[in-house]
């Protein structure tokens, strides 16, 4: 039992790796109800209280029903992939007043109005694509919403290891409640007000996670890697500020902190499939093999149609499509880029 | 015999790891002498052409003449630690001419006007600190200036792993000249005017790389390494701002690009020494079995200082210095920094 016990509980949606990391996060401070749509799991967890390999703490109570979710608790954290959460709020909304409040940790963008099934095959704009705020909108009631992103390898968080994030949001009042109830020893929480830049870095950093893998499959080295992260900020920056986020939020926490994290570890699931590809398997091999796939591969495909209708540079975001999408050669890629003419070191500050 | 054999030769000075995996990339192009004051050193990579484990090009021949050296080369590579630096510059300065061209390699700090021996031990000025491109015009008459800086670490480029570098320098003849000798297929020269930021960023990232090293000799995980890449950036930042440079030098290929690959990577010195002290050795028992001293270390006795001059919040380098000078308990500096109150996430933008 929890210290503050007698206040209302905290949910959490998705019993994903991340999802879980939260909650057990969160039950440091507060009650926890961990959200899953698999009836089995959440049988699986209030019984046994192990999953994923982890322990989960005693103030922790799974359940299956969105409507008891949003009934006993305020303060929701929406961590599901970015595929199913238009359809989760769908079914969430109904439920939710506009006391509720909404801090997602899902780093991916959703589309709509074009063939959800074949994100690369149509042209897709800017209205065709939402970050997971604005699907929150746009499915509820709920206004006051935000987002958790930062160097967050779930791995790495379950095993207790100590790190940082940041909770954004347009509300002060937001990241105060995301801080009372996340912010421990181990897990230090910082606040900023600016969601969309957050939320681009965390979706966009995956795709150069992915590339970094392909690097590392292919037997390079840390200076390459390096160049790629370095080179792939700036892209990501490109993009940021083409869809209307400053350029700011990609230099800190959310930003390079993530991006940092998850392209020099093993253990991202996006490091993995690039991994794989630059070992030489097929896409279709990896994706058969992989309970879910990665959150970059879905983002390149939304990310090389928006080079397009905001007509940007971006040959990493290029080269990776080529390479994941259509069969390219992965060396020939790296040849291209390596001599790729960028006019000046950096031209975007 | 190199492509341009008839040509100049191309000059290095100090056959440490970069200088010698340099003198190696340069021999794609060019004739290479390559200095070292070690006269055994330079009899034995003349006969054996073997050095630090690698085989030398046998376009490279080594000198122990800075004479020679002046004579036969306009373009030489100083690449010799920082504390030596003005010393060699001394020697070399009585032989240049205003047609010579220099590009650095070495990534630290001068000082002067202040003993030398400790300067941990007085009050720093700006005054008191020298850029190596500084030490260069002051120890000579040479004006044409640049400097070299990214993820280089030695041992891939030795390896033959592909990288890039940049190249800083006030003047486009130098950024070209360097460009010719060393682009290759395995290491992309970019250019930049923006000298000062790319020398400050090259000195002021192998403190990070220290405290990188600090942090895996502790048994901590990726997430709190990109934190500390992240707010360690902020901090060279500032850093950089103080001392005249703008902050853009510090997002491209010298700044980020040489911080993550210094700061990840178990192959560099840097993060060797911190990686040390993180498993309990003292500074001393590190200091007497490492052949040359990490840069690092003398840097944050510098950037300490100069933290005071400039009246700068830069927590981890206070918390570092206390640590590795000052026999601070790491888990309490540790603590300290995850509850700093950074008031936003990112200011210096």
């Amino acid at each position: 039992m929890s210290e503050t016990s007698g206040q209302r509980p905290v949910g959490v949606i998705g019993a994903g790796s991340f999802g879980t990391a939260i909650a057990n996060l969160l039950a440091y401070n507060a009650d926890v109800l961990l959200y899953s749509r698999n009836i089995e799991l959440v049988d699986t967890i209030n019984s046994t209280r192990e999953h994923l390999g982890i322990h989960l703490s005693a103030s922790v109570q799974a359940t299956n029903d969105l409507q008891q979710l949003a009934r006993e608790c305020n303060l929701l954290f929406p961590i599901v992939p970015s595929t199913n959460f238009r359809k989760m709020m769908h079914n969430l909304g109904p439920h939710l007043r506009p006391y509720h409040m909404l801090i997602h940790g899902t780093k991916g963008f959703d589309i709509r109005g074009i063939s959800d099934s074949n994100p690369g095959g149509g042209k897709l704009k800017r209205e065709n694509v939402s970050t997971m705020s604005e699907v929150i909108r746009q499915e509820s009631v709920v206004v006051r919403v935000g987002c958790l992103s930062g160097p967050n390898l779930a791995s790495e968080i379950m095993e207790g290891q100590p790190t940082a994030t940041l909770i954004a949001s347009p509300f002060d009042e937001v990241i105060h409640a995301g801080k009372m109830v996340l912010d421990s020893k181990h897990f230090h929480v910082f606040g900023s007000h600016e969601i969309l830049g957050a939320e681009l870095a965390g979706a966009l950093k995956n795709v150069i996670a992915l590339g970094s893998g392909i690097l590392k499959g292919k037997g390079l080295g840390k200076n390459l890697q390096a160049m790629l992260i370095t080179r792939g900020l700036t892209e990501m920056v490109h993009f940021g500020k083409a869809m209307g986020a400053s350029g700011s939020a990609f230099f800190g926490t959310a930003g390079i902190g993530d991006l940092v994290a998850t392209a020099t570890s093993k253990r991202s699931r996006n490091f993995t499939f690039g991994f794989r590809l630059g070992q030489g398997e097929s896409m279709e091999d990896i994706s058969d093999s992989m309970p879910e796939l990665a959150e970059g591969v879905r983002t390149l495909q939304i990310t090389r149609q928006l080079a397009d209708y905001y007509n940007l540079r971006v040959p990493i975001t290029e080269m990776l499509h080529r390479v994941v999408f259509e069969g390219f050669d992965i060396d020939r890629a790296l040849e291209y880029l390596m001599t790729y003419p960028y006019d000046v070191d950096v031209d975007f500050l």
